[in-house]
């Protein structure tokens, strides 16, 4: 990250970042503006489905989510913290997963979610892990 | 974490106060041992109920838990990775929740978890992040 980047400036860089993806999740036009969030060996533990590792898969997932008819995910970071390095960090925050119910019409799934960012030396974040659930 | 240990060791480090978190929570028998692995400002994101914040909360969240008759929770973790200076890291791996069902009879509900640790100037690793899931 270099050493004139502060802590406060890495923290900010990476929220923008986890905005950036919501943004181009939602939209839901570009598997590939979408995938290029994550990492080779990224980690994806949706709730209620099997684990997905490393980029192919995850790709794999994407497509298939936004090939639902209705699909939609929406997410706003609340938080984000990174090491005293700016090598690692995560955020946390609320999501949205629109999907047909049993009964064909959308349901929308509140739902909470950790990623966990890894900064390269080129100074891009990638997320490694990609965690949600529901709540009560 | 000093300049001789390597992330090599810091990630080992890691993984073992995983499982000893593992081996007091299994255990179940004392809330301050167990409670004693998350920060101060630490977030519960549990599946299925509100997302809880800070320790005092988080004591209580245990103590109720461990007051469930039959209550049991073991997990393991599969991987470890901290950041370039050891400051900041995560695990992941598998969980299992055991409670009454709705008929009373026990229910063992696996599961998938992600926990973000932070590591203080003394050298310790406390839980700053916690959610897991359910799979399919």
């Amino acid at each position: 990250m270099g050493h004139r980047m502060s802590i406060d400036d890495a923290k900010d860089a990476l929220l923008q970042r986890d905005r950036d993806w919501s943004v181009a999740a939602a939209e839901g036009r570009s598997v590939d503006r979408i995938v290029e969030y994550w990492s080779d060996d990224a980690v994806v533990i949706p709730a209620g489905a099997p684990i997905i590792r490393g980029k192919a898969a995850i790709r794999d997932y994407v497509q298939t989510s936004l090939a639902i008819p209705g699909f939609q995910i929406r997410w706003r970071p609340e938080a984000a913290s990174v090491s005293a390095d700016g090598t690692l960090g995560y955020t946390i925050g609320e999501n949205a997963v629109t999907v047909p119910g049993a009964d064909g019409r959308l349901v929308t799934i509140p739902g909470r979610y950790t990623t966990v960012w890894r900064r390269d030396l080129s100074g891009i974040w990638s997320c490694v892990v990609d965690i949600w659930n529901s709540g009560p």
